[in-house]
């Protein structure tokens, strides 16, 4: 997982969640309207981020899968890692077919999937050892906790039991890391203490409000990748949407980098 | 939900998981090879499904979504229910965007989706009054129970506590239903306990082998759609394959009626 922050003194992972509506009207009127605002942002912000994040579901809900792959195509021809936001989760065969249309169709270098199913359902994904592949353990939203946070006969939470197996039994090929939201810094330095140097993707900076001093004192101790998405990629909605983005990236790869402590 | 099973005497809900390498020649050379599977696979056993349950991953991986919309369209027009099986879960704006993908997009009546992440993941979905939206409870692969066997501090298990949110506090329209895996004739019977008339969508029988007599008996007292995928559609990989498919969609009928209590 290293390759996400070898050759950026950054950690922040930008998320490629375009919405039509909030694009400015001449982009809007592209052939290819997404592929179009995300070109320019990664092109404002590529020197700021260790990887993008498309989220798949802004793409499908458009029917825009040719765009995922045009942006795709041009954050890897930059030598970027991109991590494919797409938390799958289904039995054997059909988690086959999920894992070919994440890695083989779109190329992606590492997915985040969902455990509920159990580990058959997610050996599809890990049994690809160059990829990386993060599992959902506790995640940012308010009702994350509902079956997250749910104490079970041994003591220990269900994220706390998934975070155990997900830096033990299912990491037979080294390649997990696990979603943890950055607005929950208790839950997230109680599975930095269980994974040890695991990587963490920690979503929830920027629009939903997370603390960055908090998120890096708890997650402190191992790989970590600070996911933000609209309030930078929406920092502007007018004409100056790109070079609103950089600023906002640029504060919060900052932000990130005075409370990183040195690893 | 009860327009699934009001027209035709079938329980039966009949799986769409393409996959070109299991079609014959002829088909595969077609230009629209896998929406001239499904054609065929659906006029060959339209009188025998209660609705059919098109697996989005089978498309997904093959680029094939415009294949995907051309069979839905199909089934449609036949008056026939569609239960698109994309097993979603992802945090609040995101998940609108999966609802708008799975029910405007693809107009399915109703989804599959995952709990992992709490209700306010699911409220995008559950928000459609109109539509049906069945939630993972108790999975038919064989790691199934790794997590939803879990046991509770309250001496339930997670499963358990699933179903009992399912049917109240998340069932606020009255359209929930569960996913059981048909694998599991006892956590079947012990969900049916908890559930009342919910219905069921049950997978595992044909390829996955559960027992249809074990099945019937440990869900009766409610609703349930018993889903089978590959041993009908590949019932033959021949140019018999539409023939060989009603043949075993109508045994797989009757065997479910056989044992179908009043209701």
């Amino acid at each position: 997982m290293a390759k996400y922050q070898s050759s950026k003194s950054s950690l922040l992972c930008i998320g490629l969640d375009p919405d039509l509506k909030r694009m400015p009207d001449n982009i809007r009127r592209e052939q290819y309207p997404i592929f179009t605002f995300n070109k320019a942002i990664i092109e404002a912000t590529q020197d700021l981020t260790c990887c993008y994040k498309p989220q798949i579901a802004h793409y499908a809900a458009a029917g825009a899968e040719s765009e995922l792959e045009m942006t795709i195509e041009f954050i890897k021809a930059l030598g970027i890692p991109v991590l494919l936001d797409a938390k799958r989760g289904d039995v054997g065969g059909t988690a086959t077919m999920y894992a070919a249309e994440l890695f083989d169709r779109y190329g992606a270098d590492a997915v985040t999937i969902n455990p509920y199913l159990g580990l058959d359902s997610m050996e599809p994904y890990l049994d690809h050892a160059d990829k990386g592949v993060f599992i959902l353990c506790r995640t940012s939203n308010p009702g994350g906790g509902e079956l997250q946070n749910l104490m079970l006969e041994n003591g220990s939470r269900l994220f706390e039991h998934v975070a155990q197996e997900a830096c033990t039994t299912w990491n037979y090929n080294g390649n997990v890391g696990l979603v943890v939201g950055a607005t929950r810094p208790n839950e997230l330095q109680r599975i930095r203490g269980i994974v040890g140097q695991t990587t963490l993707l920690l979503p929830g900076v920027g629009s939903q409000g997370a603390d960055v001093s908090q998120m890096m004192s708890a997650g402190a101790g191992g790989g970590m990748l600070v996911s933000s998405s609209r309030s930078i990629i929406f920092a502007s909605e007018g004409a100056d949407f790109a070079n609103a983005a950089r600023e906002v990236a640029l504060a919060t790869r900052d932000e990130i980098n005075q409370y990183r402590q040195a690893t």
